[in-house]
């Protein structure tokens, strides 16, 4: 799904308007066919074991005045794209929304922020490429690695040579908006483990984890953005690494676990771009939280009716789910990751993590 | 405020511990007097500028169950943070409250996260030692940094030197959870810029901004963490720059920018330590609204009686702070610092922050 470069992107997006320009040619009334963005026309592809859309698709067509102005916006955005990318610059959504103010088009200017991002998002599916090829950036991103990992960044002020240990502060290497202009150039990692909270990325540098087992630590932060997803991916993919997830014991944070391996119903459309199939959960896991009697909450109501959900998420279909989960429902309880420092502050590297990796067969 | 070792704030750990030995020796009922931390004993201190508190005070003694549990929990933390600077290590505040799970004695765990946090604000006041020299993490920090500096990081893998350009992608350099880690080497900065959001302060990356102004581009993140204050106070104090805050323009905004300039009601007792009451503010101004006719938001009820508020406040007692303040309820409008990309995406860096850095004399 991704191009090369600008170049590619940009010719990807000509080519959607020159349909236009050829139906209008042959006397057709322009239009776009889009698959159906209902949560109806979404499937869970088994083969591929990402969420794909279905079959069913949608036109807009110029026939209405409201659908005619569904497609000059469309134009006018492509061509703000096209330069854009002729220009080898980028923008945030919130910009896009802005800039739109200043086109001379009054009819063309977007109503609201939600318009202007459905758009690109209509056009990322129709268009086949990403938004990051788009150029256009989120408003935050702010997740780091830290990891026996040199790679090669190519920035706007030329390319940066990092090594995720040696060349970067406690803090940890900064992942870009875009991790495609990322090569990797060397590793020693044995493989990749992503970490829900800001808390338990500290609690694994500051005990040296990355070093003991060289594993490259990449920070979730809550509902990962989809630049952390997608260098996790490539991790994998490329560097043919394990990948491992560990949040907190609640159905919160398997939905943090499901967007990394499965992939979202907002974007499947990117599945395959962005999801990791092969992620392995570790925990908190509700028998770790009986195991090691964890301090932990009570599941609130809507904790209980988010585990029925995913009970009925094809996702979570399978055997090692559906325990886990029918457990957490009959101890009414959840733990977070940082409840193992209830067992001390080496806890969580000393035991739990190489234990949990032990059975998984990671270590 | 700041001790310069763990060797120094362990010290002042245990002088705290000593004196309610000494109390139990001499026959007296063990108390510590603290400031009274309500609204209404915070000062504005007009010749150092920031929030201070005022002369009255509390005591915690021993002569009831409740004060005996709050000093017996006081004990076990200061034993637990002597322990932890005794091993040059670290925990989050979070990781503090549940291993008081492991404390031996249970009347000395605490109920809540709450008065684990509280316990450790109270320490900080008492022993006039700032909760990072604790080696106390936050849960979360994650803001950047990226301009013409070069600075060595003292981590636990050794020291690093970076410079925030050249060493570090697009992202920027992570500012670490303890600031005071960082020594500045050298530098060609003209001053600092710090920015609300990431879309801006993307923009100003991607625009070269730093490059060509010599400017240090802090991201604030929304609310700035203690962090990201610290170092900017740091960078004013120790290399001598102009520090300007540059946010959207609504009364939350401001409350960001007096946070940097004047610290925080929360965090009265270390305003010396963060607030830099030496930063401009840069806008978005209620009269860049106006003059540069910006796209604007209405405002709604809870921003007029924000903006009421602060017409009440004393950080905001000045000429500047009235007439924006008085315009801006008469307009009834606000606007974000990316309605700015309404007349292009250079125009913030071309012709914006250039004129209003001119009228402020910083440019």
């Amino acid at each position: 799904m991704s191009t090369d470069t600008p170049h590619d992107a940009r010719e990807q997006l000509i080519e959607l308007a020159a349909e236009f320009y050829d139906q209008f040619a042959e006397g057709d009334i322009p239009e776009m066919t889009l698959p159906t963005r209902t949560k109806s026309n979404i499937e869970y592809d088994e083969s591929s074991q990402v969420w794909v859309y279905g079959d069913r698709t949608s036109t807009r067509s110029a026939n209405s005045v409201r659908g005619a102005r569904k497609l000059l916006k469309a134009i006018y955005t492509i061509d703000f794209l096209a330069d854009q990318l002729g220009e080898d610059r980028s923008s945030t959504l919130r910009e896009l929304y802005y800039l739109s103010e200043s086109w001379d088009n009054e009819e063309a200017q977007f109503s609201d922020q939600d318009e202007s991002n459905q758009l690109i998002e209509d056009l990322e599916i129709v268009s086949s490429v990403t938004r990051e090829d788009f150029h256009m950036r989120p408003e935050e991103s702010g997740a780091t690695l830290m990891g026996p990992l040199e790679l090669r960044e190519q920035t706007r002020r030329g390319e940066r040579v990092i090594h995720c240990q040696e060349d970067v502060g406690e803090g940890g290497y900064q992942i870009p908006n875009n991790p495609d202009t990322i090569d990797f150039l060397d590793h020693d990692a044995e493989f990749v483990l992503c970490v829900e909270t800001g808390g338990m990325r500290d609690r694994l540098v500051e005990n040296g984890f990355d070093e003991a087992y060289n594993v490259i630590v990449v920070h979730l932060k809550g509902q990962p953005a989809r630049a952390t997803r997608r260098i996790t991916k490539r991790l994998h993919d490329e560097l043919d690494l394990p990948v491992t997830v560990f949040t907190d014991g609640d159905p919160w944070s398997y939905r943090i676990y499901g967007s990394v391996a499965y992939g979202s119903i907002k974007s499947a459309h990117l599945s395959e771009y962005l999801a990791t199939p092969q992620a392995e959960f570790i925990g908190i896991q509700p028998t770790d939280i009986v195991e090691y009697d964890l301090p932990t909450d009570p599941l609130s109501d809507s904790d209980i009716n988010a585990l029925e959900n995913e009970l009925e998420d094809p996702r979570f279909q399978t055997d090692y789910w559906e325990e886990q989960i029918e457990l957490q429902l009959e101890i009414g309880k959840k733990a977070e990751q940082q409840a193992l420092a209830s067992r001390g502050l080496d806890f969580v590297t000393d035991t739990y993590l190489p234990e949990r990796l032990g059975e998984m067969g990671v270590l």
